[in-house]
Order: C-alpha cells, then sequence, then structure tokens
C-alpha cells in the first residue's frame, strides 16, 4: 500500500474532482478522459480540476446524472473496477462533517478518489489470567479484493445515510454471527485513515475503529460467505504475521493501532513508534 | 496554536535547518540572519536552507559548536526564548527513530523548528459504579510558559539519552509525588504531535501519551510548583472545559485523545470525530 501523499506517487498527475468549487476527491489521468464523453454531467478538465456541471444542482440531480454516465461507463474495459459493481450508495462530500453532496455507487469511488468511510471491529478475548488473544478471520479465496489475507473479525463501508455503530453491528451480524446483544459492546476507539493508488485509482479512506471484548466461550462464526475460516491467536502470534504480508493491509493498520493502544508495542522497544501513530492517522 | 502545514502559515517564509544534507528542522526568517554572525558554526543561506557547516561532522562537535553560538546569541534582545535558558539537552535527530546528529538546548529549539518529544499523563480514578474522573492540574501563575492554565496531571520534556517511560516515571513523582511504584503502572497508548508556530519559533512536538489508573484513595500533591492545585474532575466537567480556554492547547489535544480511545466521544454524535483523531496525531 503505497502513500498518495508521499512525493514520488502519482498525485501530480491526478486531476482534483470538485462540486460547486469544492474539491471531494481526486481523478486518476487514465479516467479523466473517459469523463468528456458525457459533457451533460462533466465540464471540460480546467485548471488542473474536472467538475460537475453546474446545472447539477441539486443531491438528487448530481447522484442520477453521475449514476447514469457510470452504468454507461461498466462496458469500458479499461475500468476493471466496475466490473465489482456492488448496488451499494456511498456518500460524497468534502469532510465526514459535512452534508453529502450526492451519492455515488461503491464500486466507482476509486475512479474520482472520493472519500470512503468504513468500520472495523478488533475482536479479543482477556482469559483468567488476563493474557489477551484476538480474532482474525481469513478471507474466503473467491473474494473480488485481497482473497485469502487476513481481515478483522468484521468490517464494511458506511453506505449513505447509514449510522456508523449501527453498520458495525449489522457487519458483526453478517460477517461473524455475532449477535447483536453482544456486539452492541463494541466501544469507539477511533480511527485510521490512509490513502493510496493503484491501476484501479485513488483510495482515500477512513475507517471508524471498535474494540469488543468477547466472552471467552463465543465463537465467531462465518456468516456471508466473506470469510472462510476465524483464529483465536496469542498476540505474540498477531505481531509475528503482522510482519508478514498474509494480512490485508488496511487490516494490518487496524490491528497494529489495537497493539499500540494496548500497550502491546512500547516505545522504548519500538524506535518507529512515532511513525506508526502518524502513519495510521493521516489526513484525507 | 495554529497548523505550521497549513497554507496559510509562515513556513513559506522559513529556511529549512539541515545537518549533512538531511532537514532537521525549519528556521523562522527573522532567525537566519542573526545565524550569518557564526559563519564557523552555519554556512550562508541557500537554496532555502541554513546548514551546518561540513567541518562539524561529530555528534560533540556540532553540540559544541551550536552551544557556543547561542550563548552568545542569550544578549540578543530579540530572542525572548532564550531568556528561559534551562541547561536542559534535546536530541536533534531526522526521526525518532535515527541516531541523534548533536544535542540542543531546550530553550533554543523553536529557533531551528527542530523536534521535540515529551511525555505526558492521563491521571483517572474509576469509582465502585464504573464513573470515570480525571485528574488535572492547573499550571502555577509564575510559570513561564501557559501560566494558570489547565495542565496533564504529569507531563515533560524527553532530555538526550532519556528512556521514555523513565522520563514519565520521573516527572510523575516532581509534578505529582505519584511513588514510583504506582507511576510505572502507567501504559503506552500513543502519541500526540503537531506542529504550530509563534513569535518565538517554530514548535514541532511529539508527546508520548500514558495512560494510569490512580487507586481511588490517592491524591497528586504539588510537587516541584509547577502546578498550583490539582482538581478531580466527572469526565463531563472535563469535556465541558475542553470546550473553553482554560487549557494549555496541547494538554487540551492529549485530553481529547483519551476522551475518544476511551470512548467517552462517539462518532455518530461528534460530526468532527474524523477530524479530531487525524489532528491529533500530524506529522512532524
Amino acid at each position: 500500500m503505497n502513500d498518495f501523499y508521499s512525493p514520488e506517487s502519482c498525485r501530480a498527475s491526478c486531476l482534483r474532482f470538485e462540486i460547486d468549487g469544492t474539491q471531494v476527491g481526486w481523478i486518476p489521468p487514465q479516467v479523466a478522459p473517459l469523463l468528456t464523453r458525457y459533457p451533460e454531467v462533466f465540464e471540460p478538465p480546467h485548471g488542473g480540476a474536472v467538475s460537475l456541471c453546474r446545472s447539477l444542482d441539486s443531491y438528487g440531480r448530481r447522484s442520477e446524472a453521475v449514476d447514469g454516465a457510470l452504468q454507461a461507463l461498466r462496458q469500458e474495459p479499461s475500468l476493471s473496477c466496475l466490473r465489482g459493481w456492488r448496488d451499494e450508495k456511498y456518500s460524497v462530500m468534502p469532510k465526514f462533517s459535512d452534508p453529502p453532496l450526492m451519492w455515488m455507487e461503491r464500486a466507482a469511488t476509486s475512479l474520482f478518489g472520493v472519500r470512503r468511510y468504513g468500520v472495523h471491529l478488533n475482536g479479543y478475548v482477556v482469559s483468567d489470567s488476563g493474557e489477551v488473544s484476538m480474532w482474525l478471520g481469513r478471507r474466503s479465496p473467491t473474494k473480488q479484493t485481497y482473497p485469502g489475507l487476513l481481515d478483522n473479525v468484521a468490517a464494511g463501508g458506511l453506505a449513505a445515510n447509514a449510522g456508523v455503530k449501527h453498520t458495525l453491528v449489522k457487519e458483526c451480524q453478517e460477517e461473524a454471527c455475532i449477535p447483536a446483544a453482544i456486539a452492541e459492546k463494541a466501544r469507539p476507539v477511533g480511527t485510521v485513515s490512509y490513502t493510496y493508488n493503484n491501476e484501479e485509482g485513488v483510495f482515500a479512506e477512513s475507517q471508524f475503529v471498535f474494540d469488543l471484548e468477547l466472552p471467552l466461550e463465543f465463537k465467531p462464526r462465518v456468516g456471508d460467505g466473506e470469510v472462510q475460516e476465524f483464529y483465536l491467536l496469542p498476540i505474540d502470534k498477531v505481531k509475528e504475521l503482522l510482519a508478514t504480508d498474509d494480512f490485508k493491509p488496511n487490516c494490518a493498520m487496524v490491528v497494529l493501532d489495537f497493539l499500540i493502544r494496548h500497550s502491546f508495542i512500547e516505545p522504548d522497544t519500538e524506535p518507529c513508534y512515532q511513525e506508526f501513530v502518524t502513519g495510521l492517522h493521516q489526513k484525507l
């Protein structure tokens, strides 16, 4: 996972994606020419930016016009990410605290580098003697993204108008069969945020992180099939795995944040402590 | 407290401070001309940077040469920060994980914008019914910086070659009479980092944050006189005070980080949650 804000990234060749003069994303150089096919939706690139047409002056009009263009672009062979179309609407806004300006299909967000928000759960148990172990999932080998890699016990994207805690409880049920009565006890503990780019576009993501101490006798079970198996691992084993390529990268970040907040990594023995903390909480 | 990395800051007019071609700080525009008086220590400004003379090729030589120049500059009326000379040596290095290239008197670090590291303690109690209250100190009215403002229960700068936990335990004893047997139980939980500038220069600071649940019957006591009084406040009262100007700014950040990590602030009810988290963990 690279850093979109590092000097070596493709950022200099990207165009700002703007709505009413406010930036809401980044458009990669290979995507911008395709958008000129829809002059009633996107203004021609100008001053390093692509803007939505000013005539699209409401949440509904913007969302529908862009969705129309995207539906047509699903035929475009170079836009492989659109083959993962999910019919999930994500909110588009400059900051999380701003009112959404439109919604956009989840699979298209990387083409516009719009910020995506999600939830991730650290599920753990504490033994009678105080030893902490962590539940991790292994992603299904048939999953479109990061097949077969280690994942948090539950995670998911935040759809338009969905509450954060509500989404967490829903994902706990769907992905790991954690009943709401248990999942409701999950505690919000911050966010992990980062921006990277690959051939599918720009990913500016912020994950709302929750910790949940699970009952010792409780075992997560495979729910919707996104995970093939769950493991309960001692913290030392989790640390070992973090140093390998076996983790989905953003899940590794969520686990690293857990290990720091729970004092399993200490500043006197980890030289990169300070860089780890700032790297986990990058400005979007 | 402003943000040195915001577009409106004075950063564009500052010069990079470099040792052997590596940046270790920022020199404000009013400071650079004074350094030209010491051509055997500082090379003339070049390409937006002031470099230490290459002939200063060791930790000891660099430290002594710069200290000599600074001792002379203590007479300079415009450098008010040097009137707070403390005889405390701070390490100068590009990142915390790098070997120090020199030491510098603490009071001078803002003139060179070198990174300063410190420790801050969140001291709190949990009542039998589970209610959390926080111990806060009020700074002495005669303290040179931020007199009379609210502070964490203990905090201090990290001197050259000092351990992080060791410094925390020492500050607990000196500032709040917390005995080592209790202070040793403090748990490292991350860092809070930020960069700001004022008339005294550029402050690039990272605080190693510790949480310590204090025994219910324990009361911190005024130690070295840096604090005039300690208060035990319920979390709701702490939240209220955070919204006022009564806190030393970086202590407010440490407390805000505590409130987020301990779920006293939640993403569904705090619109700025995401911006709070990234604002508390800025790259230096």
